[in-house]
């Protein structure tokens, strides 16, 4: 049997976003075989209602469903929680509140982690219109976090959304995680679940944090189960 | 809302393959945002047992599990389902009768469908041991299938399985494949998920068929509501 808990995923926030979290997941862990690896439940569904929209405007809150798809994951077997999405972690009450025996992984907490690691005396966050108007990275972090710019920021998630990471997206990306680094970021985050399917550590000078790939490696440590004792 | 039902994803057989369907059910939507996609219920788990060791010694049948699996995805809502694992169609019957309401796209027929598409006298099917002992592909295809040797091609999973796709394991099912085509076959099967993770069309003389991505194509074909009617 798998050394692991098994583990829910509230996915969907996008859908590309999970299948890179899942393959995260699965090349995180050292297997010989198939049954090292945990066993994973997802729910990818992208009708949850807009996050940006939501914060921003007032529109319907997506905790309902989030809350609706966590209570799902648990009935099916799943002890502990990770979503992929970070934007949507403004609502993370609503999943510790309909899951309220079940360990929520925090991807904003295991994205500053990562981040502070590396000392840095101010860190710079490449995120969408609800994760900067909700302030998840200000309140999680311990040094000033920057900014990048929405406008620079949101056309490049929703082009990535639509399929296109390619070139100019990219630099796209890059040009504001440069400007941060040049206002004083010691640390880049990719805030957005999106941003690292276009950009790379290549992209730029400073430490990128891939705020997906630190969500999987918090996930896998906290599902790991203790190793078993001899006999 | 998504033009789409919700898919039942019955995986981790390999979980990498598992990734690659979930990537591949994303990658084959023309989406320009999140709610173009379908809701996905992903249930990996590596414990279902061993298909092989079921076919070929008479171990425990995975079909008990499979069967819960699919139930437990039908309760959390999927509409069809979809089994990301050649081998384990073998018990395809298992869940067929835990969700007998819910269709099942089969892997085969429609790793089967895109081959006969090329109109090929004879098909070469890369396996493992309870495929080809089951005759999954021998019983669907209308012409002649021709086995890879399993003493090449079991070994190239197995590696896979554990993390590695490299150059060895690719030139090994290269040759398989070249093997085949010398023998007749005119198209060739990646009739194992973890096959086309290490195989591309590049190392192949004759079309190659990603039988997880066949499945892929074929799942969104059936999932796909009609466009609505103008009001």
């Amino acid at each position: 049997m798998a050394p692991y808990r098994t583990i829910g995923v509230i996915g969907g926030m996008g859908p590309a976003a999970t299948a890179d979290f899942l393959a995260l997941l699965v090349a995180g862990v050292a297997a010989a075989r198939d049954t090292d690896h945990p066993r994973v439940l997802v729910d990818s569904n992208p009708n949850v209602p807009d996050r940006n929209a939501a914060a921003l405007h007032g529109a319907d809150s997506p905790g309902p469903a989030l809350a609706a798809m966590a209570h799902g994951l648990v009935g099916q077997g799943a002890a502990l929680l990770a979503m992929p999405c970070n934007a949507a972690h403004g609502w993370a009450d609503a999943i510790r509140a309909a899951a309220p025996e079940t360990p929520f992984v925090s991807m904003i907490d295991a994205a500053v982690a990562e981040a502070m690691a590396h000392k840095p005396r101010a860190i710079g966050v490449l995120a969408v219109g609800a994760t900067l108007a909700l302030d998840l990275y200000g309140r999680a972090c311990p040094v000033p976090v920057l900014a990048g710019d929405l406008a620079v920021v949101q056309p490049a998630v929703n082009a990535i959304k639509a399929g296109d990471s390619g070139d100019a997206v990219r630099a796209a990306l890059a040009g504001e995680a440069a400007r941060l680094v040049a206002a004083g970021a010691g640390v880049i985050i990719a805030a957005c679940t999106e941003v690292p399917l276009a950009l790379g550590q290549g992209d730029v000078t400073v430490p990128l944090i891939n705020s997906t790939a630190a969500l999987a490696r918090a996930t896998l440590a906290a599902a790991r189960l203790p190793d078993r004792m001899a006999p």
